[in-house]
């Protein structure tokens, strides 16, 4: 199923809120920041949980779905193995055959722990950038998933959220190496944990790091990459 | 300081408990499955953790020490770094820049969660097959480590094992869609998790894995590979 993109520029089925500048999924920012590594243009399409007609074309119901000619690729993973195979002349995610299969571990690690520990303790102030029409299907979606109301999971949060700062020992202990887990400048991997925490700054005002963490300040230079790309959203400044 | 090997295998220091093949250090099974990637012949010697005068040559006194020539080189991480830019024409152990520093993160990750979480279930059993000499060193260090006495760190472990299960779900997740940690083939992030399992297993009866865990199936083909250098080794056969 093809959709016609007669712009060179690519396409991104983005996840919006209530207001359309509101972009807050961690996968779409994934990928988006991919894009910036690969200096590739792009603009982005707002998209809500319930526009499923609007990515039909891409055979399921969820972003990123990217639009690059011809090709529809969805799937923030699939979409970054994409552009690494489709432009390789670019700067690359990975670094190679080696450092693609280990980023796949980090991207595990990052949509159990790091996503899996953020959604407890920001899912209703995700509730509360949605667009009116989006709520119902995200409660009903997300409370059948965690098996508790939106206000159970997060509830006692300023009690938990210091097991969350606990779990991303692995995260500070290679910061305490090197300034990105790509090395000296960043890579997918980073992107990938990143878009996490862009998800929470950008629907969330609950703090998640200290000021004093290596993580916020590895967080602060990737707000900065890319002429501030994730900076400049629409969030919350914390 | 330089330690004559007239030998053309490299030597390596490897934590051993009261029977002296009793071979338990995961830092040193992540070594000796390096070596065996880059089918390196190599002797090993045994070392108790109180022997610090036998590995005061390398200026440090913690194994893995390995032995190459005139060089002389410890820590895991280090020696595998070592051994990649030594003998590059050798199968790779990471495949490129990019998985040498995405496995960095594996490194950690292994460190933090699967290292701190066997710990918590079988350092008793630990105690219990090390050398006479190395137990009242082994008691004080670590309790002072962990804040508390080894029984109480182990109490409850029925209890707690599934806890320690979830949190390999990373790991789980990247093994149902390949075999390993490294794609279709081991590579060094395998043998970082594998050796904490190896260290389990040649210390401790007690059962970290459910026999239809992915996790499971994983380390038994990592304990069958190098011609079953790892399942051959003293250990219980869990």
């Amino acid at each position: 199923m093809l959709k016609p993109n007669s712009s060179n520029r690519l396409q991104l089925y983005d996840l919006a809120g209530a207001q359309p500048q509101r972009r807050f999924s961690p996968y779409c920012w994934r990928t988006k920041l991919a894009l910036a590594h690969k200096s590739l243009a792009f603009d982005t399409i707002p998209w809500r949980f319930t526009d499923k007609d609007a990515i039909a074309f891409s055979g399921q119901g969820r972003v990123p779905v990217l639009v690059d000619g011809d090709r529809i690729v969805f799937d923030s993973w699939t979409i970054a193995t994409y552009l690494e195979d489709a432009y390789p002349a670019r700067p690359s995610l990975f670094r190679g055959d080696g450092g693609r299969t280990a980023t796949r571990f980090i991207n595990t690690w990052a949509d159990t722990v790091v996503s899996g520990g953020i959604s407890r303790l920001i899912i209703t102030d995700i509730l509360g950038v949605l667009d009116e029409k989006d709520r119902s299907y995200f409660r009903e979606t997300r409370e059948k998933r965690f098996g508790a109301t939106l206000e159970a999971v997060v509830a006692d949060r300023q009690a938990r959220v210091a097991g969350f700062r606990q779990s991303l020992e692995p995260l500070r202990a290679v910061l305490a190496m090197q300034p990105y887990l790509g090395g000296e400048a960043p890579l997918y991997a980073d992107y990938i944990v990143f878009g996490c925490f862009q998800w929470a700054r950008c629907a969330s005002p609950f703090q998640l790091l200290l000021t004093d963490d290596p993580v916020w300040a590895w967080r602060n230079r990737l707000l900065c990459a890319f002429d501030g790309l994730a900076q400049k959203a629409l969030g919350f400044p914390v």
